[in-house]
């Protein structure tokens, strides 16, 4: 017999998820802390677009959903790099033009509840969960009126989120390792409207990048022909939010990093004083799951930060690792959860570090003329050895390997990087046919490192 | 005007942070979530005899409760290996015949909370603190009878062990780091009673060690002439907890690998099967305070797991270094939080990480010849050259050098005792002049290297 499944959360893991058990006919009730997006005024300011990347697809595409969102987000082939003296210089994502995608993600949220509840799962909203008693299963949620609700689970699973109640109580529990980590930096939204004629006023297909080593400014495209911008940097330190109280203050600061992107802000100093300045956080734990009773998945087992673009799209991969575990083992929910956390574990421990590493790439190295020239030299090999060479950012984006195997590649690759970039310049070196022999032998070299490997496919 | 201080937490550090407080003219009270240790029951089978070493007796000096505490201490001198043959070792803990002190939790609790209570604190027990509202400094209380009690604190210091409630408190606040991380170990205590006629049933002046390598046996001895045992065990595994559920089972382990200490034991099985198999954690967290407001101190701060007998010295430890810092800032606690902090934070995560290695040195180490042989040597260094070698586990135990010093210092002893060890036998080398202007050279040069640390003194 098929067994009820309620899943703490109404987040877009919570939703997908719900939406996939659904369809395996699985009974699914949803609880979320929050009132329905779709008819409370949300709060904003603390969004940050999301980029979907090839397992955010995947996971979609397993639910019937592609189609449906492909008609609400904008392909960014690359990087479009904002310099201080106002050039600019553009970056492709992938050898192929491939693309991530800018979606909104409270429209992305709305979507995915709405059909959760066409596909007939029950969504309780304003229920707060404050604790999860994990041998009975039980879940104690507060609700509006200062009642408290207690509830049996059969199945739980939590999708809900960074600060999860379902995590919490796996804290508290014995022999259960956790680590939280916040950078020491902030981030505010911010935002870019379409011009007076309701055209965008930059380049539509690229994520937009103003790197300025130890900060930076971002921009994705928004349907309605606005940016959606997002300032990264210090909280604390002589170039950092503790520095800007006044307008005065914000007006310099943009003045002097961000002058082009000023100019397109006319509500830059409401948008600064009126939206929150928030924190950014990587959470580890484990187990991810006990017996056959309950599980964490996405942010609740692995919150990282933005910098790759991969929290949603992780998220989705653990639903897609889940279906694929239920097409093998049916209803055992024992095995199910058993082989989840020995899969996911490692690349949620392994997409969390990606994203930190991510971080410096955006704000400093992409600045870099070195940097670029190691990444036009990726695209070229990339295209000379396709069954040999993939680069980091393509097994991330473009590839469901696990991502715990990408983060193994990363020294192999630099190695090789290293040893071609030392020989002088590629391009020239290239038409050299002693170099090409030896470029030949470098990438079979690594291409045997990197073998070993388990480069299985996660979706 | 002098602040009241409230203090969670009666244990060993919270009772003696309060007679220091008390002697300074604070009024101090304490909650308690356990009844009164000196009228209840209390509960057994989970204490770890405490080996109380330099840091700790220099706090209870400044506390004017050395000689009480040294009446009910036994000084433990080295360490008494049981090889699997039957045959035994022994290996001083210091060249001065310096000793570590097994002393009984409990009564060492006992009277720390009677004279704390003596000095004018006030205890209230059964009070258990579910949270701490940080920015109001609100403690909210469960107690015996069901009903809540909400207290604000003035100074509030958090004493309260590894699970503290207001540990929890920060940990749900923003921007706090944490890592909880459970040993994949377990305990359990057993008991060697004294003998027939009341006398030890092995040498008093020891810390006995049965290692195997993946495990080990210690035992301390008490005043009463017994001593208690602690067997670490794998939760898992071939030899693990998990596969010692019948009396057989534990028979056959016992008899097989702690031969000797079995026929002491008359109550093996009944203390087997009714004490508990306990986990041992450690764990780190950052701030240590909020503002002038609340802080961490001893387990509560820096819970540790028991290997190198530093939990309660590293806690005292904390003690002092708050009452060197009250002595320099009066009663200006900003400054005397914010130092602490700074002080204290790296040395709470370098003995975190001592207590650890020691756990290898002590199950398996010690019992390999080339170890021995070591050691044996590092005591000589120690003889030849006082004012520029001591021993790592000397500087931890036997002084008040910052951990995270001592630390730092374990690479640049390992590599000296490796150039002296490749040259062959030490002991017949040194009547060699050759080998012995090296033998200088080297200590200088680890010298020189270590000079560079901060060997302060924290207490």
């Amino acid at each position: 017999m098929s067994r009820k499944i309620s899943i703490l959360g109404a987040g877009l893991v919570g939703s997908l998820l719900a939406v996939i058990l659904r369809k395996r006919g699985y009974e699914v009730t949803i609880y979320e802390r929050r009132p329905d997006l779709r008819t409370a005024k949300i709060g904003v300011g603390r969004s940050i677009n999301l980029a979907t990347s090839a397992r955010g697809w995947k996971a979609l595409e397993l639910a019937g959903l592609k189609q449906e969102f492909e008609s609400i987000a904008i392909p960014m082939y690359g990087r479009y790099l904002h310099q201080m003296d106002g050039s600019h210089i553009t970056q492709a994502y992938s050898k192929n033009n491939e693309a991530i995608y800018s979606v909104s993600r409270g429209e992305l949220n709305k979507r995915l509840m709405s059909i959760a509840e066409n596909e007939g799962a029950t969504i309780h909203f304003e229920h707060r969960c404050s604790k999860v008693d994990l041998q009975k299963n039980e879940l104690t949620f507060h609700l509006p009126d200062g009642t408290e609700q207690k509830v049996v689970a059969d199945l739980l699973l939590g999708a809900d989120g960074a600060f999860s109640a379902l995590r919490d109580s796996y804290a508290h529990s014995d022999r259960v390792n956790t680590t939280q980590n916040y950078l020491e930096y902030g981030y505010k939204e911010l935002n870019i409207p379409p011009d007076a004629n309701g055209n965008m006023r930059m380049e539509r297909n690229y994520l937009h990048i103003w790197p300025r080593g130890k900060f930076m400014l971002i921009a994705l495209p928004n349907m309605d022909g606005s940016f959606t911008c997002t300032l990264f940097l210090p909280f604390e330190g002589d170039v950092s939010f503790a520095n800007l109280h006044t307008e005065d203050q914000v007006k310099a600061f943009f003045g002097h990093y961000f002058k082009d992107a000023m100019e397109m802000m006319p509500t830059l100093m409401e948008d600064f004083f009126a939206n929150p300045t928030s924190s950014l956080v990587t959470t580890t734990v484990f187990p991810w799951h006990f017996g056959d009773r309950n599980a964490l998945i996405g942010d609740a087992a692995h919150a990282i930060v933005p910098f790759y673009g991969q929290g949603m799209n992780a998220g989705f991969e653990d639903c897609s690792v889940l279906s694929r575990l239920m097409d093998k083992h049916g209803n055992d929910w024992t095995t199910i959860l058993n082989e989840y956390e020995i899969m996911r574990k490692p690349n949620g421990d392994a997409v969390g570090k990606l994203a930190l590493l991510n971080f410096v790439e955006m704000r400093d190295k992409v600045a870099d003329s070195k940097f670029l020239e190691r990444k036009k030299i990726e695209k070229d090999l990339g295209l000379k050895f396709p069954d040999k060479f993939i680069s980091i950012y393509e097994m991330v984006s473009f590839s469901h390997i696990p991502y715990d195997t990408t983060i193994r590649c990363i020294e192999a690759q630099d190695s090789l990087l290293q040893n071609i970039m030392n020989e002088g310049d590629y391009f020239t070196n290239i038409h050299n046919p002693e170099f090409e022999k030896k470029l030949n032998n470098w990438v079979a070299g690594y291409h045997e490192t990197v073998q070993l490997f388990d480069f299985g496919n996660e979706a």
